[in-house]
């Protein structure tokens, strides 16, 4: 049986995640363009990362893959020379996708250009404008008060030319072909817990798994947000069918509690699963049901796919007051929560990857467990025995009708104690695996990638 | 589609209907009679109604039609010639279906045919006895005390002979043959909330109707309690299956919130509608379960006939303590009580005749709404957007498995948003009918109405 | 119809189950051996009962029958000729299945076979050591602590033999072979809660029934903890489909409140039913969900079982402080809770006995009750009627797919009121039983026992 969770150190991998983080955060991304590259390049110092390059212009459902974008300097100058507003300080000052442009321009002029946050003066929101031309540049509002009357010198040294759409691709090979899908988005700027965070947790959550033998095979895949997981899907429309269970990674470097967003589906094993770790991890947490809004799950969960996949995040999106602005920065994220996050992860997935169905082998009444070295051997005075129990459990439901996880939810005891209960039982004779769940069944198996423009 | 509410003015149809509560108040009505009669007379000033005449003897499943009850006087005199007991000055002062009389009786031999409220000693309990014979005065408790030994003259000039129950119909043919019934009761003398609100509300919600395009036509029955219903049902036996939602309509005028009382099925669509137009009403309400007691949704849903229907008053039967007395009067019921009932009706008619099911034209991840101008055009910081996730639900849940109203519960949205999230997809060309929604389906519907004694 | 609760005095049952635990109490019982033999000859003074003798060494599914155990003396003795630990002051000194031992030991090497409660000093432990040969003393924790250093002559007079294990068995015909199986474990030495409380119990239940016209056959077992359960299992292994209810009983004198612990099923009739019968019973009362532990529902709960038995009980086993001690004695057991243990169980198989499934044989509409003096004749002022509403009930849910205890439910009335209403109608020919449900159907049952060597 797999071990997911053995060999971790969460202090550790903490830190590793938050230097990935660190590293990628003066990174420029967009939907397009050189900042995905770069970010790709970074990850795959880690695991193998295979990237794709999808030609703009090319159809995916309803949706046509843009014009790459590409910036290599934005600022407004004023008429002393002194630059009041600069891209190379912050990725977030460009209204990302701007287009290029080269004037000069009155403050009321420039003033329809320009985004602040009147509430939080000190922050720079993030804003982009994909599928609308225009240009714009964001900054603080205190920066905004400080402008005079005078007349400005706009640059906007940036491109939009034809040119592809860049994602990356892990794929780890298991006894099943049947896949886990674990997504991030990888199209914000300097922006560190929505998604850099996500980042470092597939790459991380990667790296670790790779040394491990696997009931599933895991794809990671880093994506541009929305037309990155059309593109996905249009380009793989046909192996989706695979996908058994899925997650997309946001959020998951601050310092809130544990949420899922469940799936469409609602009951699906991923749904019950995470909700079923959440509620032994020890810690609080929320579970929301599924709202066709939010990250990727939009489309993963449309209704042409429906696959089973959910969200797990710290704070989701939105409800934290950085969101989106330069306040979600390298302070915004810690190593410990990052660590956290990690550690949830490998928890839902070693449900999944040991959540088996057994057939108790002598399930006309109890079989006698004393004799095998199971049971404690004297009776009389009751005391506490949650192991016992759990190998009680198991044996009871045992039918060839409930998976570990079903035992765990009706026992109202945490799957690692069902697990081992079973392990136990197993090795003993008691259990064997249903029909269509032993080792045998899983040929290696024959995975195609669908590589667009190979890098 | 339909649209049910358009064009109307609140204010202005409470007091329409309570004029008519108002001019039907003196009336004396039983479960036969000329009072039914002119009851019915009086409502085909406003809409087309086919009165039906059922003869007396007239076999109705476990039941016979009675004979016919009219009254023209009824009075106590004492011996001074005083009427201290007359019918004249209301008609709940006779125990309804009184046998005729004419005797003189002592003070003792009298009060065994006197019915008082000494709880209330003020008001005039209603009471009847339709299949004992027997004869009988209510009158208030203050009057019975005031009464002193004497002998008494006592008259009931009325007759119970062979004749006719008497029914209403009026039909409203939609687009399809389903039908949508509409039942109210029409056998209470001079008592206003029970039922000449519902006779009102049944009135103007028709006469509203007709001047409406209709995707189902509606029935609107003006019965007698009890005997009317099971001799509607017998006469119409075989064309209760094209019934398929329906309401039992009393008690609209008095000031207490809204109740539902669900169909015997507990989940059908009218159960649904009704629920959900109250939870998004503004206003207070309660919700009721089905039991076999109440109005003639007890033969609408007998084991035989297990009809979808509903009822929905203001403060249901015997809740309110002016309930079948005399204090069930023109200053219990409101007119903007009555047109907040209409407008609650209204409501739930709006989400039957709107509750399509539709097919996502784009099921393979979202289409893109910036496109056809149904979304704003640029991304970054949240911001309240209940409109765009209606029709972000409304694409995501238009599988073919959910109707609109299916969509509204599971989005928690109201219907009128998600109505209007579909229309602008419809019409966009992001949806179409499921099958057999389509327009092209329905048929002019044949609809043979069985008219007994025609008038 | 069967009427199960007719004819009982509360009063006097409880007293006469109380005198038959005063009776068993000195009794030395363990799972095998004459103590259980001289409980069952006790029981057969009221009841009918074959006793079943099942040799040593029968293989019984993953089990062996053991040694028969019998002990005549057992005594611990200083050096001055005093018992200080003497089993003929209590059977519960004895650590229950003691090998034979005749020897001198230090209280050092005593120590090490001794047994004792010292957070209840004044209470002697019951142990037992079935599965282990060893030998062993329980005691007081304060008589432990008067030991001095000496030389004690320990003496076991037990004997571990080829033998029998024994069980009783009381069947009593119905009208139907389907079966209600009644079982109580009777292992235990001088404990009256858990279980000579159970044992009087069944004792009295099955002498009650014995009287009765009955629906079902009732097979009333007396059996050893858990081997016992999986012999008689195992020995009737092929007519456990005729088990259609059963619960087990134990724990039944105490003053706690009522505990019925769920079937593996959750959903059971018997579930049902025992959860109705609480309800309803005017006493506070737990419900418990199945869990593969406690008594011998573990076995027929069993998943190559999963017969639909649930336990009924008072406080459960190991909740009160006196559980497996001395101070589980006549003075914990009273014969009112006695009493009501009874009554709480005959209003469970009442419900079991008459919750039949009937047709309305008039569903189109009501029928007319008030000309069957079913109804009261005069209609008018609300007032309180649970009778009628039970009738109008019966009627409504009576169409083949609610049996009267659906209908209890529902209507949220007692099955006493539902089942006598029903009664009522069918007397009055407003409804039959559904087919399959008739008298007719029910031979006479051809039970064959199979004693293994009858006594």
């Amino acid at each position: 049986m797999s071990d997911v969770k053995a060999g971790i150190e969460p202090g550790e991998v903490g830190e590793l995640m938050y230097d990935l983080v660190g590293d990628l955060y003066p990174i420029c991304r967009s939907i397009t363009g050189n900042g995905v590259r770069e970010t790709l390049r970074k990850v795959s110092d880690h695991i193998p990362l295979k990237a794709h390059e999808v030609p703009t212009g090319t159809q995916v459902f309803d949706w046509t893959v843009p014009r790459e974008w590409n910036i290599r300097d934005a600022y407004v100058k004023d008429s002393d020379g002194i630059k009041v507003i600069d891209f190379k300080k912050s990725s977030l000052h460009i209204l990302n996708y701007s287009t290029p442009v080269r004037k000069h321009l009155s403050l009321a002029e420039l003033r329809e250009h320009l985004f602040t946050l009147p509430n939080h003066p000190d922050w720079i929101p993030y804003k982009t404008s994909y599928y609308q031309e225009r240009w714009g540049f964001c900054l603080s509002h205190n920066q905004l008060r400080k402008l005079r009357e005078d007349s400005y010198e706009v640059v906007v040294d940036s491109s939009l030319d034809a040119g592809y759409l860049t994602y990356g691709e892990c794929l780890l090979t298991g006894r099943s072909s049947d896949e886990v899908l674990i997504s991030c988005h990888v199209c914000h700027p300097s922006l560190c817990n929505d998604n850099l965070s996500g980042i470092a947790l597939c790459t991380f959550l990667a790296k670790h798994l790779r040394g491990r033998e696997l009931r599933y095979s895991y794809r990671f895949i880093f994506i541009p947000g929305t037309i990155g997981a059309i593109t996905w899907l249009a380009l793989n429309e046909e192996n989706v069918n695979r996908i058994k269970h899925g997650l997309v990674v946001a959020n998951v470097g601050d310092s809130g509690r544990m949420h899922y967003k469940k799936s469409r589906r609602g009951d699906a094993e991923i749904d019950r699963a995470a909700v079923h770790a959440l509620k032994y991890s020890g810690n609080p947490y929320d579970v929301i049901d599924f709202s066709p809004y939010g990250y990727d799950e939009r489309q993963f969960c449309s209704p042409g796919f429906d696959l089973p996949m959910g969200s797990l995040t710290r704070t989701p999106w939105g409800r934290y007051p950085e969101y989106h602005t330069s306040a979600d920065d390298l302070s915004l994220v810690q190593p410990k929560y990052l660590a956290d996050s990690f550690k949830t992860y490998l928890s839902v997935l070693d449900i999944l990857e040991n959540s088996r169905c057994y057939l108790n082998q002598n399930p006309k009444c109890e079989p006698q467990l004393g004799k095998r070295g199971l049971y404690r051997q004297m009776g009389g005075h009751a005391e506490s025995k949650e192991a016992e129990l759990a190998l009680l459990w198991v044996l009871n439901l045992s039918d060839g009708n409930h998976s570990l996880l079903d035992i765990a939810e009706r026992a109202g005891l945490s799957f690692g104690l069902i697990d081992g209960a079973a392990r136990r039982l197993y090795e003993a004779g008691l259990l064997r695996e249903c029909e269509g769940e032993s080792r045998g069944k899983f040929a290696v198996p024959q995975v195609t990638t669908k590589p667009v423009n190979g890098k």
